[in-house]
């Protein structure tokens, strides 16, 4: 059976979670304990390189990493239902959104920088959480204004069905609640997150929810 | 016109010049002094909210950020040459080798997080190029193994042509050599390169080549 090698908390591994169950697919978890730094094992470095989770492997044997290139993988092998808008311009947006937050928000916020800034740069406690919740308000701020400006907005990130981008957003806001960032100036996120968390795949994908969580 | 946003040294700009280079696509440039704070400017939010660049603004006045759902807005709409493979296998290897770049390194090590580090963290400048390199040597140390290990690798990261992977990985090796890192460790990344810069669109895109060029 399909196996992903996630965490309870890792929003990577959240992301492919929603994906799996929105698209109805059946699989197993295997828990990488990053608090325990079983990511840097050699059992998770044969599948991963880089020492992250999550790793999708498939049930015939293809091992797949980074969580947007899974996310697109599931949609191509199993379109329904679908991640991504049926035109260009739509898909482009999605893209965009989401990689606003993984690739502007998310890498600058992970266990691993965290713990640098503290343990290389001596950074005390205040100071990173301030470090967290800027780029939480960076990015988020950038976020409210496309959704609210950008006629594509519908419930979701992008009409009104969960995209790649909504995928994005609520392991994001996840975050942003457990390291209290005050998301009061957000109220076009927090809407969508609502609805998004209303839908039982989000539900069951919820770092509460998994076998691992502690 | 097709007018690209961006800034001679961006590696984010830089992916997507070499997309519209490989594609022959013409374009008109539109720089954003990064060092000077335009993209913080009233114009460039308008057409990005991150206030960063690129931005692709299409001659039917779309507007389009995010590199890396750019570079496949251009790879959907002028399928040729190709800067995916044709099977989804294919395909998530060479988002993951891209999203190992653009999501794990080149955001840790972009201008306005450096300039936190020295503004709000009081960072030294030794411990910045620490951080700099350390970043570096993370992802570049997983990407050889990657490249090395996995059967899709030929002349380029997948295949004889080159993918969305080669157009994030040569401006980050760019980044690299310009912060003297050392790239003695990765063979197969430099070799890579090489093929990469001996073609005329990968030269055509290069931050030395732009009318902005300091």
């Amino acid at each position: 059976m399909t196996t992903l090698y996630g965490y309870f908390r890792s929003s990577a591994a959240y992301r492919v979670r929603i994906a799996m169950h929105l698209k109805g697919l059946a699989f197993e978890q295997a828990p990488v304990n990053l608090v325990k730094g079983e990511q840097r094992g050699e059992d998770n470095l044969a599948r991963n390189p880089q020492g992250l989770v999550p790793s999708l492997v498939t049930d015939d044997g293809l091992v797949l990493n980074q969580s947007l290139a899974i996310c697109e993988y599931l949609d191509e092998t199993h379109p329904e239902p679908a991640l991504l808008p049926g035109d260009a311009a739509g898909r482009a947006r999605v893209r965009a959104l989401a990689q606003l937050v993984a690739c502007e928000v998310h890498p600058l916020n992970n266990l691993r920088v965290l713990k640098y800034l503290v343990g290389e740069l001596g950074v005390e406690e205040d100071a990173k959480l301030a470090w967290y919740r800027y780029w939480i308000a960076e990015g988020f701020q950038a976020l409210e204004a496309m959704l609210t400006r950008e006629a594509g907005t519908g419930d979701f990130c992008h009409g009104d069905t969960p995209t790649l981008a909504d995928l994005c957003l609520v392991p994001q806001v996840f975050n942003a609640e457990r390291f209290e960032c005050d998301l009061s100036a957000y109220p076009r996120i927090r809407r969508i997150v609502a609805n998004c968390r209303a839908l039982p795949a989000f539900e069951q994908a919820a770092p509460g929810a998994q076998p691992d969580a502690g």
